[in-house]
């Protein structure tokens, strides 16, 4: 089943979330309004509106306040992309260009900073404080995983703490806080909604872990991009860490450059393919996996539950 | 007077804030700790949260709480200076290396963000909507105002309106917000913190076109910086508006470029200072400090509106 198929009877509300976004974003500034949306028709999966609404319907789910979590969280996601980009010299996102490249890097910054003020412009129209604290804790994460992921790179010395707290600030704390306000915004106990942080959080890490597997495992045609791209730009992941406890494998990876011939990158991730490693990260991911399942069993048995097994499933296999 | 006398009697509190504002930006990343450790010892004249301390002495005064707002305030302020120094290329901010220097454009960008994070974390923290509502909308319109800055580079045909918008949104709306802000944390009226507001607003624009005319009529040594330096990066300002009046001086500044000799760039200033654009500017500056004047006479009389009033005198007076 395609993953937009598991949540079809979220459409119309996706839709709304769209427009409110697409409406969000106006600005009197040309420039603001363009980037903006350019980014928005760049599309995306959505996935953290989408678990917010979930979230959401396991208490008094109000579709008019619902909304506005869903869109900051979007919009908070959106906006350290664009910021990402300027970091990473990405010219191309999703296959559209990235505004810092249609634009430049100038633009990209300050359309960062706006669509972020935008998020938390809708946000204080949500009415409940314990929301507030946990969306600014988690913006805090993230912006310190964002350095974090600059300092670390080509540090081949790193540990594999330091590899989890990173995955955990640059991808789970979006997708949990997306669980928990969704569920907050709603109304729902304090056992609810940290019984449904506990299970973003986990899935976050099984989806970044999976993420970082692909760019061994699937083809340039898949991710739109080299193979390897990630071990490339200095990107230490797990099934580099896994790999490189084999000396031999750890020599060739200290010799990565940027600039290095994709031929002999490609040596490299064939010794990381045939080390065994990858399968040691599939394993790790299915572990948080089964944590996120465990959640959902001590949630209400409900159709949000069973989609969020659904998409929880789904990120574990997804091939790209 | 100087104005660090003037606000003497606020000095315990300042070191508390100062003590707070390092506290906050504590961060187990090396490099997050070292920028943000930099910009605070760059120092600067922390007027924002003067201008906090001295609106929350009309309500119920609670250093406790009105710090947070004051930190929130001055850390917004540090970080939209961090990311204006990438898009100016800034070496040198009040005498000391920007971080884009120090360190890179990359580091600016994160320490931008993270400052900005850790200022929202710290305002979950003042348990009032109204607080984070007009927060939220100060930090759009700063945003709004740091592209606008950028995308009315260089445009001669811009009027005055456009001008007047740029600075509001650049300077005077946080000044204004930390007026108000700084009153609703002191618990006051309504009818006081809009006063307050707009006593904030009103300084703010005295306080950028006194900026805006000392580009003009300082000295390199007053300023830090050569004579002229907003106009040859295109900063279109009151005095250069008001002097194209005249079409002679308009064909001259038509010429600007940022790579124009200092000597030509001489003549152009010259030229506006010869045309009256300094004297008319500043009788514009005069006229929003009487309206901020106006503002004080509608509020209780005590060593705040004392202090506040000295304040705006000083700024519309001062000469670097």
């Amino acid at each position: 089943m395609k993953l937009k198929m598991m949540y079809s009877f979220l459409n119309t509300d996706l839709q709304l979330i769209e427009k409110e976004m697409e409406a969000t974003l106006q600005s009197d500034s040309h420039v603001l309004r363009q980037a903006s949306l350019h980014l928005l028709q760049a599309g995306g999966k959505r996935i953290r509106p989408v678990f917010v609404l979930l979230a959401a319907k396991f208490g008094d789910y109000d579709i008019n306040v619902v909304k506005k979590v869903a869109v900051a969280l979007e919009l908070i996601h959106m906006a350290s992309l664009v910021h990402d980009d300027v970091i990473d010299d990405s010219d191309l996102r999703r296959g559209a260009p990235t505004v810092k490249s249609k634009w430049d890097n100038r633009v990209a910054m300050y359309t960062g900073d706006y669509i972020f003020a935008r998020s938390l412009e809708i946000m204080t129209e949500v009415k409940k404080p314990l929301a507030h604290k946990i969306l600014s804790q988690t913006i805090l994460e993230v912006a310190v995983g964002e350095i974090e992921q600059i300092n670390q790179k080509y540090q081949f010395d790193q540990n594999i703490r330091t590899y989890y707290r990173r995955i955990k600030r640059k991808t789970a704390v979006l997708i949990a806080a997306s669980c928990q306000l969704g569920a907050i915004a709603a109304g729902v106990s304090s056992d609810i909604h940290i019984k449904l942080y506990k299970f973003g959080y986990n899935v976050g890490m099984a989806f970044q872990i999976t993420d970082d597997i692909l760019d061994f495992t699937a083809s340039e045609k898949e991710l739109g991009k080299p193979a390897g791209s990630d071990l490339r730009q200095g990107n230490i992941t797990l099934p580099v860490l896994l790999a490189m406890e084999d000396p031999a494998i750890k020599e060739m990876v200290l010799e990565i450059r940027e600039t290095m011939p994709q031929e002999e990158l490609s040596k490299v991730i064939e010794a990381i393919n045939g080390s065994g490693a990858i399968e040691r990260a599939s394993a790790v991911s299915e572990k948080y996996l089964n944590k996120a399942f465990a959640e959902l069993k001590g949630l209400p048995v409900n159709r949000a539950n069973k989609t969020l097994y659904e998409i929880a499933r789904f990120i574990g296999k997804r091939k790209y």
